[in-house]
């Protein structure tokens, strides 16, 4: 059976839709770990009522707030639910950890505690974007806001082992975010990585723009986390807007209203497949273990989802997968290289 | 009479979407100059039959096409409808240039004919985003795919003046887009501006997130062409997935078709408003004179709206206003300098 730690303490509506959260998971047969102030769990799970089998409570006196200047002062703090949490899964305790709690925490402590991949120097924050076409994952969504371009390579070849071992897709194909097409478009650093790409061995499409990503035009689709942030933040927008103004426009006239009734059912099963509370959880890419971030508004059904997907994620080996994945492939560069000191 | 300048060759449709648009425009009462091939364009205005009054023709014998490596080459092509277009602009003939062609060549023979300016080192393109709440001014679009932190601020100066003048918003607030609110948050750039921006005498609001940008939360939004433009093309890109969705669940079950049916006048009025087509065209700030680019994609209505919104801009003293109240700024940031140099 797989245990999935959760932060008990992280996220907005923690700890009761944390807890919730955990505790619907626990029912579909998920081992879960409750992580944070044992008082303050047991005073929910009292809320709530049934505790279902197979939940267990690990204690953490602390707890890492959201606005915090967390990154480099969290690592400091060994009693935060964050910190407990990680540990779980450095000592293989748990498979895999959630938190919905400071995004920038969770980084900091899971390089401190689980260390990098082989071949990863940066690990990123990858988004499974739930499109009609199929899921694309975007990264780096927020952890490094500057990137080189050889960070950007290695995020794709995380992001194709990911979405391997995770997405179950054989072969994913790779696009670079820039805008325009042609090679020389772009930033610097953009124009290096499209070269680094273009002779990886990956199934490098070329560059992708904006409105391509969701469009489905790769299965993986990299850029720096300045970027893919605002791409991440922008559709979230977007959705919003649109789902806004159409409420709007259906309480216009006695037809819409009408429309709108009739339309319900089809309308809501949309907006749930687009909704952010689906997405799961945004894995941490490139650390040596499962991480997964909820977004900080994380409700119960977001914390549920969030669960799962680690869950599945662990279930179908991701760790091993990404450091056998990535390790094979530095592997190979290096052979690659001495090929060439051999001929030189 | 304001004269409107059309590059009757740039963009996907051209030439006949750009003719076609340019007549409607004309109808309204603007007076318009064709601008490219005149056996191109006589062939177009005899297909299309009756040519309103206050269509004029300027022959343009060469065209840059749009995937070419315009921007350094295209400033030799002194024949080039963009060329002769600009041209119009700088001697006073038209009040504006409107192109749907490339933007890189309109970019590089806006700047190197018209110059900047004075206070501005770095035009960009500005998108006015068609918000429910408001118009938000969103810049850089795609100019500048790496900027320094000075850049951004006058970015923020030449999109309050447009706002002010063309807008009609008598002080416009500025956001910094970065990926958190805190003022440390985002590349080293993004946090050297936010500091720049608090201190400029601007209205500004702080570091807003790619979702703030479309739910209003400030008039200007400034950030790099890089980002800028992979927000807009995400908006592009997420608007596009919603309404193909929605197309597909109401042809999904006879209630919803039903619904559909009854919901389409609103749903219509919705997509209309959220049209890249009703955006009219974005304006190229920082460069003396009126110049903008429409969409690549244009089709007629898109290539009229933009003919309209250029002249609207004309008449309201765009290119004076913008270059005095830059100016006027300018020369405030120079008695600042001064008086601290004093105090030093």
């Amino acid at each position: 059976v797989t245990v999935v730690a959760v932060d008990a303490m992280g996220g907005d509506r923690a700890p009761a839709a944390t807890v919730e959260g955990a505790l619907v998971a626990a029912r579909s047969g998920i081992e879960v770990a409750l992580v944070g102030d044992s008082a303050v769990i047991q005073r929910e799970l009292a809320r709530i009522g049934a505790t279902p089998p197979g939940v267990r409570l690990v204690h953490a006196p602390d707890a890492i707030e959201m606005g915090e200047h967390a990154a480099l002062e969290a690592r400091t703090r060994r009693g935060s639910s964050i910190y407990i949490g990680v540990q779980l899964v450095q000592r293989g305790e748990a498979a895999a950890f959630v938190s919905a709690g400071n995004t920038g925490a969770v980084f900091a402590i899971a390089l401190l505690t689980l260390g990098r991949l082989a071949g990863i120097e940066r690990p990123a924050l990858g988004a499974v974007l739930p499109l009609p076409a199929g899921p694309t994952l975007l990264l780096d969504v927020g952890a490094n806001a500057e990137v080189r371009a050889s960070h950007l390579v290695q995020f794709a070849r995380i992001g194709v082992a990911y979405m391997q071992a995770v997405g179950g897709i054989p072969a994913p194909t790779v696009g670079l975010l820039s805008i325009g097409e042609e090679p020389t478009k772009g930033s610097h650093v953009v124009i290096e990585a499209h070269a680094a790409l273009a002779t990886s061995g990956l199934r490098f499409i070329g560059n992708v723009e904006g409105r391509d990503v969701f469009a489905h035009r790769a299965d993986v689709v990299v850029t720096d986390g300045f970027t893919g942030n605002a791409i991440l933040k922008t559709a979230e927008g977007v959705i919003d807007v649109v789902f806004t103004e159409m409420r709007r426009v259906a309480a216009g006239s006695l037809p819409a209203r009408i429309g709108a009734l009739l339309m319900r059912p089809a309308l809501r099963a949309m907006a749930d497949r687009t909704d952010y509370r689906r997405y799961g959880a945004v894995p941490l890419l490139g650390v040596d273990g499962a991480v997964f971030v909820a977004h900080g508004r994380s409700d119960v059904q977001a914390i549920t989802s969030a669960v799962v997907a680690a869950a599945r994620a662990a279930d179908r080996g991701m760790r091993d997968a990404l450091a056998r994945s990535v390790a094979v492939r530095d592997e190979e560069a290096g052979r690659t290289v001495t090929k060439l000191e051999e001929r030189g």
